[in-house]
């Protein structure tokens, strides 16, 4: 039996090495959960509380979290809590009923985006949302081709996994997508030479595209590229691209689910840091700290055709528990000034790994902006590499710190902790990192 | 501008009619909600808490819900709330870390399954779970025909979309979906009839498939036809069906969406009356009383080709918090014995509607199973008529009773309470619908 391309899952036949509670459990869960289930870690991890960048075992040991963006105002934030707590137990409805919550916290979100980006819907996930452009994009182009990021992740609906390539060669793309090479410097031959590189790809693409008689629809990007390794230098980089699409009669999405929510310090979306307006916009996972929220933000003239010729309903995407979670996020992150919090902390570790690359052969590039960097970890040869990548994030969760590893090789360390990220936690895990790698 | 296809949906041009607050809001709303959103009712619904069976408007008029089967214990049952509430401050992580929760939960909701459906995977909307019910089916047959029934909803996602004839015209199909016509025992020619004669529909239907070298996937059936205007007898006609697809190489994929939780009385799922084993079998809206919960549970040899070409992982799906609720659930169904419940009133509302419709020329046939009836509203000329349904609807509104239609036509009340409707509250729906026929 093959094993599927998954970084950094457990292996189930490492389970005798556990200790027996682990071992019980997780034999009870391979028992009654389906088997495309992964866990993280050679010994996965098992809480019993947590609270702000801290999560706790059974045992009482503390783990730092550096890896979360779900619980983006910190885990089990006391204001998210109460204010899903008190909508739970006083009213719970769907869309379809006039309802002040969803009015509100769209008028607070809208606040937040350029001026002609001004209509919200709302979904439960980011893979609906997705999801979601992408019917309204080809609804309103006429057309189907979409493209995306060589090692792009954008979500698990049968429509978003095909425009997925990162979930591997056994989830097929769609005939009529095409994919391109992320924005590296690398392979553009310098920084400044990205724009125009990726600008080139995209052409191609849609070049491509044409000649098979497929008609564009949109370019669909993570705005930081992630699961692509983390691209976000040099700020402004995607607008030949943008212009690219849109020259073709395409729609330009920038997918938020990961950058959003203030990760990136300067700014509120990743977008923003390129000077763009998208057409679409789609977002997620830190939306609600952890409650089920996720949307699209359109420019209204995208929406026309979509909603003369279908509707949309989702029956729990907006109710007013999801809705009372969203405003207490927002609230928190300005209250508590976490923008600001992402951008000095953020570049304290961005410093802090690249003085570790200095001393640490396996450190190599340092990338990222904010709370999101991205690190390549080299083996012996200087060549990337995955093994070592794997062994120090299994190295640092027996130092109880947790991180994971992304990228198309999967050797790019991941660090996206939780926003309240302080300077004494950033220098925690550069601390471990240091330890461990000494080691390795 | 042409007005989409929804039935009961607000129309904005009336917004004039309104008072000034629920005017306000309503512009409100449009200035910042996508155009697809629709509300329900000439008058739109606007509540400021909900308990039991009841919503309570700001002027507090109490409104009896006929309606809502997402609240399926109760709307904000206290001991969901608790759950929630003290999960959502204790800890909320992802299914890639080892949690009790979900664990547990599998097991619980799994000894409500036979023996042979014993894997479950969780995500957070029911379009999702059919979406991944697709995926599965797809991959575990090689086949991407579907057989949907003529009139289905399954699901939003842009796969699922497209194979939901009900979203209308200007929503297409996918080229290798087949639809069949309802179980409907008039197009069948007697109840007697109805398993044979949704078996000769599948198998033409199957037969067309193969003929344009499409492989059957799988028939998509949800167990209680909800859309199709509720078809529900006699107990067991779904089994020739069934035997087609497998014949076919294809799956049979029992949607509970709507039906299962108990909704039937007389079992926990839908499938269950027609001494079924699904191949998969996927659920939603009640699950979590509202908190975003659903899912698959499938045979586990199923999932085997799936779980070994691709993986699963939804981020918010089967977090601690919506185990707590969807467990919290399961105890309230077996503690306040609601099946029991639902056969009881079930039975009595559906005798109270066959006695009013001798009463009453506008009331036809009367169709359903336990808290699940769909009873065909007639014009003056003895034909279905969504016009009278819609105007029997919006006065129920006004009588502060919440219920609303379906079916192809639109001329189906769909009547699907809370499962703690009483006796008492199906003998008010059916005194209210008494006076408000007389009226029209």
């Amino acid at each position: 039996m093959s094993v599927p391309v998954m970084i950094n899952a457990f292996d189930s036949r490492n389970a005798a090495n556990l200790d027996e509670r682990t071992r019980d459990l997780v034999e009870r869960r391979q028992r009654v959960l389906g088997q495309p289930y992964r866990m993280f870690y050679e010994e996965p991890v098992h809480f019993d509380w947590a609270s702000g960048v801290r999560l706790y075992d059974a045992a009482g040991n503390a783990y730092l979290d550096a890896y979360n963006n779900v619980p983006c105002v910190g885990h089990c934030h006391p204001r998210v809590v109460a204010a899903i707590a008190e909508q739970a137990a006083r009213l719970n409805v769907h869309t379809r009923y006039l309802d002040e919550s969803i009015v509100g916290y769209a008028e607070r979100l809208l606040a937040h985006f350029p001026a002609e980006t001004n209509r919200l819907m709302l979904t439960c996930t980011g893979s609906e949302a997705n999801d979601l452009a992408l019917r309204i994009a080809r609804n309103h182009t006429g057309g189907t081709g979409f493209i995306v990021t060589a090692n792009a992740y954008h979500g698990i609906s049968h429509a978003i996994a095909a425009m997925s390539p990162s979930l591997g060669l056994n989830v097929p793309l769609a005939v009529d997508v095409r994919t391109v090479a992320a924005p590296d410097p690398r392979l553009a031959g310098s920084p400044e030479a990205v724009g125009a590189f990726f600008e080139r790809e995209v052409r191609a693409a849609i070049a491509d595209m044409q000649r098979h008689g497929i008609r564009p629809a949109a370019l669909l990007v993570d705005t930081i590229f992630s699961s692509d390794g983390v691209f976000s230098e040099p700020a402004g980089f995607l607008a030949g691209a943008v212009a690219a699409i849109r020259e073709a009669g395409g729609l330009f999405i920038a997918d938020e689910v990961q950058a959003g929510f203030g990760r990136m310090g300067s700014h509120m979306w990743g977008f923003q840091r390129h000077g763009l307006v998208p057409d679409l916009v789609t977002m997620g996972k830190p939306m609600g700290n952890g409650y089920p929220i996720a949307g699209v933000v359109a420019r209204e003239e995208v929406l026309e055709r979509f909603a003369r010729e279908a509707r949309y309903f989702n029956t729990f995407g907006g109710n007013p528990v999801a809705c009372a979670a969203a405003t207490a996020v927002l609230d928190i992150l300005r209250d508590e000034d976490l923008l600001a919090n992402a951008s000095k902390v953020g570049a304290h570790m961005k410093a802090g790994f690249e003085a570790l690359s200095k001393r640490h052969d396996a450190i190599g590039d340092v990338r990222g902006q904010g709370l999101f960097l991205g690190v390549d970890i080299l083996g012996a040869d200087g060549a990337p590499s995955p093994g070592v990548a794997g062994d120090l994030v299994n190295a640092l969760r027996r130092r109880r710190v947790l991180i994971s590893a992304s990228g198309p090789l999967g050797h790019v360390l991941k660090i996206r902790p939780p926003l309240p990220f302080s300077i004494a936690d950033a220098d925690e895990l550069l601390q471990v990192c240091d330890e461990v790698l000494a080691t390795l």
